[in-house]
């Protein structure tokens, strides 16, 4: 069987265990583990959108509908755009990334990434032929190394991922960085996609920059703050003539019918998403304080809703360290697959304070 | 802005309206509405999957799982193939079209299609510069013209898609048709895709072609008689070694939580399933029964759950009729898009049998 060469050449993506293997293996009660890997919102839905959803359910026979007239509403409002200059993707920011890929991309071209950051642009972008070029974070002082952004770009340049603030270190980019990288790109046929996955913990966003500049692209999703990693929700902002061209090639069903209930209930339910921004802030803040107690750790200043931790001074590499904390009931991200960093990084998210407690409690045992 | 040729050479699909909008421009009770046109099942989704979706309702706020193990045992259990032989899509079977495309075709590679069929294969392959070549099927006696599908092969050839029972004509290609266009191309590394989304309907399947050809690959959905359109699930079967590498690029979240937990527990479902096979199969007869009577209408055979129609000779052309339909509150599918058939094809699906005979009400009445 002939199969693509890009396909052929592609490192498969390995994501997490389930809850239910990890109990399992370690003999734990799967209510009694924390999920610190994932980045997700740890206090639930919104209660609004679940009784949505809930009603709904007797029609999920029925096809969605594929216009999402009235999210784009919702979305236009949550963000400051027109309904126009907004693109959703059903498989959260992922399919937005691939429908990017598909609209631009030609065999050859060139992305950059600075490292380390999210691994899943490289991953779908790489399968139509386009070519990684990264740039990189200072890890010392936690800022974007602009000069290197700037220093990757070429004539085969396409495409370049901000992400900000940024997985897995939690860096905010300064506005005036995105907008050196715009002004020295806008003439040359590349679009600078700003990833705000977690923009609501910063109380920061970029979107101001799409009047100015129609090679600016913000991503988001719904996966993160607004507490619907499971329902697959993403959507990205830019000038109506890119969204348009995107709309040429993005599936059209691919939002089920009970994510488009799900997210157009919770955008409407603006207490939740306060609240959970100040329970998120709050538990980082705590995280943070607590975790710096701890000499051995190198604890990295957060604006989103995980935390990065260079664990080199433990004697633990992150490998053995997410395995002493699993064997507790505690699931962190092992940075090693990062590209851009070593076997020596942990990635924690916030949960409820409790979790955040019970969480230092075994981390001190662990190391102290 | 830059985008790639085969974006700029694509038409959009354009998808039906909303129930909204149709009861709006047509000054109707949504609720009187018949959904007469995208082939669903018309007596709604599992009641226990229903409620095993409302139990997970909490917990949306997570990611899903991305092995999805237990819905590959049942997937597995229900079609009668091994578990490394399945893949799962989370935008129906359309997400497995993509892979398809994304794992096989090159740039300039060619995929075949006899006309009419279902019209995403198009759509989806032709941005990775995969051109149609099309076969046809006999619309005077409803067969496959397995002919032109043969004369169509080239040394491009990478894949060919036999709809069976094909959407729209309702025809069931023979096995050994399917096994002539195998033998013909097993050494010659070109897929042969059978779209077996209605098959339940046919009672006849073609899964018993994996064991002895490696290029055959059997395309399923769960959107039909499974009741689960608004959930976007879709499968593949095939050999394992074709799954592995489908495995390698195919997005690893995109099953929504819910979805997930629906399908499950919808396979589980036996008495669901095999009532939806029955009623449907009646709901179909009951309608070619009562169209049949109809002189101007040529109503074609089904194996399926919609029936195609040619109505040239009532002097209305599809669009025209649909619309005289759509006034009356019937939703059916203008075949009008379809390659393959000129302006005077419709597609009507079964809906319950109150739908049935008051939709042969309202066309007896338009048509008398």
């Amino acid at each position: 069987m002939k199969i693509r060469n890009e396909v052929k050449e592609l490192n498969p993506y390995v994501p997490g265990r389930s809850q239910d293997e990890i109990a399992e293996e370690f003999g734990l009660k799967k209510e009694d583990i924390i999920k610190l890997g994932s980045n997700e919102n740890p206090w639930g839905p919104s209660k609004m959108a679940l009784s949505a959803v809930g009603e709904e359910l007797n029609t999920i026979n029925r096809y969605p509908e594929s216009n999402l007239s009235d999210l784009k509403e919702e979305i236009a409002n949550y963000s400051g755009v027109n309904v126009d200059e907004i693109i959703v993707g059903g498989d959260g920011a992922d399919e937005i990334i691939d429908v990017l890929a598909k609209t631009f991309m030609e065999s050859g071209d060139e992305f950059i990434v600075p490292l380390p950051s999210y691994m899943y642009y490289e991953f779908l972008f790489k399968p139509y032929g386009a070519i990684p070029v990264y740039g990189k974070w200072n890890l010392d002082d936690n800022t974007l190394n602009l000069v290197s952004v700037l220093n990757a770009i070429t004539e085969k340049t396409k495409m370049i991922f901000l992400c900000s603030p940024n997985n897995p270190t939690g860096t905010l980019i300064p506005q005036e960085d995105i907008i050196e990288v715009l002004e020295k790109t806008k003439d040359k046929d590349v679009i600078v996609v700003v990833d705000e996955a977690y923009f609501e913990y910063s109380k920061i966003n970029n979107v101001n920059l799409i009047k100015n500049y129609s090679n600016v692209f913000i991503m988001r999703t719904m996966s993160k703050v607004l507490g619907l990693a499971g329902m697959r929700i993403g959507y990205g902002l830019a000038n109506a003539e890119m969204i348009q061209y995107m709309h040429r090639i993005k599936p059209v069903f691919s939002l089920t019918k009970l994510s488009y209930i799900a997210a157009l209930n919770t955008l409407k339910d603006k207490k939740y998403i306060e609240e959970s921004i100040e329970k998120g802030i709050e538990s980082r803040e705590f995280l943070y304080e607590g975790l710096s107690k701890i000499d051995s750790l190198n604890v990295f200043k957060s604006y989103s809703n995980y935390i990065l931790i260079g664990i080199k001074e433990t004697g633990f590499t992150a490998s053995e360290l997410s395995k002493e904390l699993l064997k507790k009931g505690v699931i962190v991200r092992d940075c090693t697959s990062f590209k851009g960093l070593d076997e020596y990084w942990i990635r924690v998210s916030i949960g409820t304070i409790e979790e955040d407690k019970k969480f230092l409690t075994i981390i001190n045992d662990i190391l102290l």
